[in-house]
């Protein structure tokens, strides 16, 4: 990851049930957006049917053209349709980090 | 939650093997920082070793004040020798917001 600022998208989210193709979806979809430019990574965690995704971007341009894809606008449909009881997204931009390893 | 701005803390981390008294006090850190002044809430999932919890704060005063906390900053401190194998913390400004309920 670059030094800050750079932006986050948090995506909390509650799935319907059974898997309804979202799996397959979901894999294309992580696949896509690390080809798009301004990408710089993504992390996933779900338990307890809470699922968080934040994935991380060079600029809010870039969030916005990934907005725009063509096939991600046809899974936003979907998600909407079939995969999501909930969700909520947050446009955030990241002022400072730091880390820790042992 | 209000509407934006408000502060995202997104706190990645995978753990050490074992407990090693991490439950208890992560519930104990939990309960603590909803009684601080600006907290608006947090959510967290783990799966495969990665957590990520992400909490939310009014503004960075808010988050400050939760960083001196006697009771947190010794937990941090437990973290560091104990719990985490490594860990990431982002503080980002949530810019804009939205949500979806079937």
């Amino acid at each position: 990851m670059p030094e800050p600022p750079y932006y986050a998208v948090i995506f909390t989210s509650r799935r319907t049930e059974g898997d309804n193709g979202y799996a397959e979806r979901a894999a294309e979809m992580s696949k896509l957006a690390a080809e798009q430019d301004g990408y710089l990574g993504e992390q996933s965690a779900r338990d307890d049917g809470l699922g968080i995704t934040v994935s991380y971007w060079r600029d809010e341009e870039a969030i916005v053209g990934w907005r725009r894809n063509l096939e991600h606008t046809e899974s936003r449909r979907r998600g909407r349709a079939d995969w999501y009881e909930e969700f909520e997204v947050q446009v955030a931009r990241v002022e400072r980090s730091y880390g820790f390893t042992r």
